[in-house]
């Protein structure tokens, strides 16, 4: 697997069992891309990692140490993934957070996974997951340490499909699994659904979204329903270390690579 | 904290950086106590567990083996608490599961918290927590690692009341935050929610359950309102360490300790 890993900045292979991380997924996490010996859209990464910070009342970690951490970890890496797990720390029995509560850094790093060069050209397959999210605004948006949802979800299907659709308990398109979605229901508009019940808000779908609006685009963030994405012209799914993947098909239903998700990818690919 | 673990029967203080039971919260629990040196309800306790893994779709551990470490991690203790958490094992990057992934069987033991007496005899205060529970109906009632929601509303309040209530997103009464809760809307009538949309089936409260319905008494789960639990005559949390506390307020409202409340805690009481 080739995994390295270091728990506030030492080399670990292990961390305490009394972790709140573990027992509650009393945490949060990035998943960073390293591209030429860089972390790609750091800013937006640390600025949701304060956010959920704050949402959660986790203690936010020194940013400075953090970098050097993030510097270290990736010190003659050329293409690397870090994931960058914080949690509430060591605690006793119980949900309560202890105010001495000190949080963990633990940050992995994993080889670049060399996704098929078609799924970025030819575009990818998307199922309709049967697993549902919930919705709950205390936890949507953030990217916390609860994911059983995307678990289940991910392990109803081994074969075909790229990338899985979620649909929230009330049958509104949230994301996928691991990406979020966007559509474009009419040329030089885009859509992409709203986070404020469940999902998480993807700096990938964030810096997309900010191109967007500069480019002037009509740029919507709200409920969208599975019939309305279905019947849109171009879809495609995004995150950190995919960039952008076309949509081809929803099982049956087929799409063509549009002008604007060819755009959307580009802005991605941007440094 | 004097806490000790053995991780699949080995003392250890560490668990594997991969463990997906810290990545995703990929895994199940169960709060055991030890009572006379002995484990309290662990039929009961094993067949949530065994439906846990069902419903995760984790394999199931061989409860022979389960049972060995259990009495090794009792030997010699009179009281005690075990915390058995099963995850997934360790993963690489991404939610799918592995079909070769090894369960992880993570036993801590803990002392016996002495909570003051008077909580079990004159009742405990309860607060109405701001946070709510997510309805999904995939992960309600198995006892699951993804217990931010509890985290949340357990870091409202640190003086005063000794539980709190929770509420679903649309409103319902669930649970305590760390307890199931039953009412009695009038003589020889016992109410618990049902928690087919949020929630953990606790094992108490399948065994008061199972006497009250022994003992013929009238039995209702289902959705239960704040408005009719504010209104009823008698209130009770339960769980598999406290037993029975019964709730004396909620907020400004006073309740007496009745007779129903005092013969489920001695069901609760019982080996």
């Amino acid at each position: 697997m080739n995994m390295v890993a270091w728990l506030d900045g030492q080399p670990v292979e292990s961390l305490p069992v009394t972790d709140r991380g573990l027992h509650y997924g009393d945490g949060l996490f990035e998943t960073l891309a390293v591209k030429e010996g860089r972390v790609r859209r750091l800013p937006l990464h640390l600025k949701r990692l304060r956010d959920g910070c704050d949402r959660l009342g986790i203690r936010k970690p020194d940013e400075t140490v953090l970098q050097q951490e993030l510097q270290q970890a990736i010190a003659g890496q050329d293409r690397a993934v870090l994931k960058l797990m914080l949690t509430r720390g060591s605690g006793g029995r119980g949900y309560r957070p202890s105010e001495q509560s000190v949080v963990s850094r633990l940050l992995l790093r994993y080889p670049w996974p060399d996704y098929p060069l078609d799924w970025s050209g030819q575009g990818i397959e998307l199922r309709v997951c049967r697993t549902r999210l919930g919705r709950n605004p205390a936890l949507a948006g953030i990217k916390h340490l609860n994911r059983l949802e995307q678990v289940l979800a991910r392990a109803e299907w081994s074969e075909g499909a790229q990338e899985g659709l979620m649909l929230d308990t009330e049958g509104w398109v949230i994301e996928g699994t691991m990406s979020n979605v966007f559509a474009s229901p009419a040329e030089g508009r885009l859509v992409t659904p709203g986070l404020s019940q469940a999902g998480v808000a993807g700096v990938t779908r964030q810096y997309i979204l900010e191109r967007a609006r500069g480019h002037s685009m009509e740029v919507e963030v709200r409920p969208l329903s599975l019939d309305e994405l279905l019947g849109c012209q171009e879809l495609f799914v995004c995150n950190s270390i995919a960039g952008v993947w076309p949509v081809r098909c929803i099982e049956s239903r087929d799409y063509s690579v549009g002008p604007l998700t060819r755009l959307a990818a580009t802005w991605a690919m941007e440094p």
